[in-house]
């Protein structure tokens, strides 16, 4: 008798704790650390279209302040210039690594005292490793590294969602950088 | 006696068993079928202003690179062109049928040697079936279907994710174009 | 014995409760009322370039359809204008609050016979208060209130997802524009 009304009180506690973690549940407040469900790094190579590098050109000036125009970036850090790009992702840090996707989307310089951008874009992935794509939007800085969002993905990337942490891996003039991108997703399907 | 240890130690594996799986969420690693919790189809439909078609297009370039215009998309599969469209939607694919809603946003012509683009756009609904938005973002192909991301929601859609496939429904030369959209939600709250 | 049995059953009724609430879950529908796990007000100011103001101006016109130019929005309710910013932001609706950060990104004009647009932008922290940044996408409208998503977000906010409701607070000409932006997450990491 005892140990049944024991038993019960117990069944009820942990009753009244499980829906109290499914109201928790709904608004999400998550504590302790934060771990990802999936890891990966890689690179990409953008080559800007200055006038001059039709040919290897991977992205283009597609929006100018009225200040600026199409074939130059803008004064005052480019404030106002949309880029769009298309550019190789590798696993390593050389451009002329086989590629295992295409970085592609936009970015736009938003800042006149200050280098930062504004990117939306997806890694697009058609490989035997990798088939889907990872959508990210954030905010680039001049900081050595920089978080942006994963938004969201599809194929093997279904319903992602992580941080991305940027590092400018190499600059050549106004033409070449190459960023490092390392993607932790913490919402794996 | 017994019976109350057998109790505590069942009720201890439980604790355990739910402090575990409260750690696996804070990873959100997900196995098993995939059920989506909402699906709706729509068509959305598109007029790409030409220079002559000022009162019935829906959509116009205004971003193009420096070897391009605004009203002829550029060569190499349009590659750097900026759309931005306020498309109907309807619910079959005639695009006369009354619209249940606006696709409002921009494409951007992401790749040379091929036709890819970047979609960020709503669906934006206000009427007795449907009243708020849904947000998409991801990236477009030739191919017959692609998946973009559902990233967000307002009013019946509040905090949506999930996967919208689009299926190219027909094309009239570069003017009109209409989509299918199956949209698929897999949160929903 | 009789007891065991009771332990037994209630044991695995709620083993049955755990995995079918585990189920509901991966799905992701949820019920009840929505309680934000956070809640922030900011006011951002815009102040667009009309090529007399370039030592105010906090944003620029960079794109057009081809009917505009990028100094005097278009017209049709601005159809097309793509703008770029870089926005205080501050606690109060006085532009010369001393700024918490900045609210950077674009919108573009998306409707002919009404105004609507569509945003992309992020809220940067760099302060004593706040470190991170909070990443926004969806439609502006006339409506004087208009809720947009919350998507992603990085340091304070990481992995924050929610809703934003926008306020006009003030409009001056075509010039000056002044935005409350009252952030509900309701998921917290």
């Amino acid at each position: 008798m005892g140990a049944t009304r024991v038993i019960e009180t117990l069944v009820l506690s942990l009753l009244l704790f499980l829906s109290g973690s499914s109201a928790t549940q709904r608004q999400k407040t998550r504590a302790g650390p934060r771990l990802p469900c999936k890891q990966m790094v890689f690179y990409f190579h953008d080559i800007l279209y200055n006038g001059e590098n039709a040919k290897n050109a991977t992205s283009a000036i597609v929006g100018a302040p009225a200040w600026g125009n199409r074939t130059i970036l803008a004064g005052q850090n480019h404030f106002g210039n949309v880029v769009v790009f298309d550019d190789p992702i590798t696993l390593d840090n050389n451009l002329h690594s086989i590629p295992v996707g295409r970085a592609q989307g936009f970015y736009l310089y938003d800042r006149k005292d200050y280098f930062t951008a504004w990117l939306g874009f997806s890694f697009f992935f058609n490989s035997t490793q990798y088939r889907g794509t990872i959508i990210f939007a954030g905010a680039d800085t001049l900081n050595k590294t920089r978080d942006i969002s994963v938004i969201g993905g599809t194929g093997d990337f279904f319903m992602a969602r992580g941080i991305a942490t940027l590092t400018t891996d190499a600059v050549e003039g106004d033409v070449y950088s190459r960023l490092q991108v390392y993607i932790k997703l913490f919402e794996c399907w």
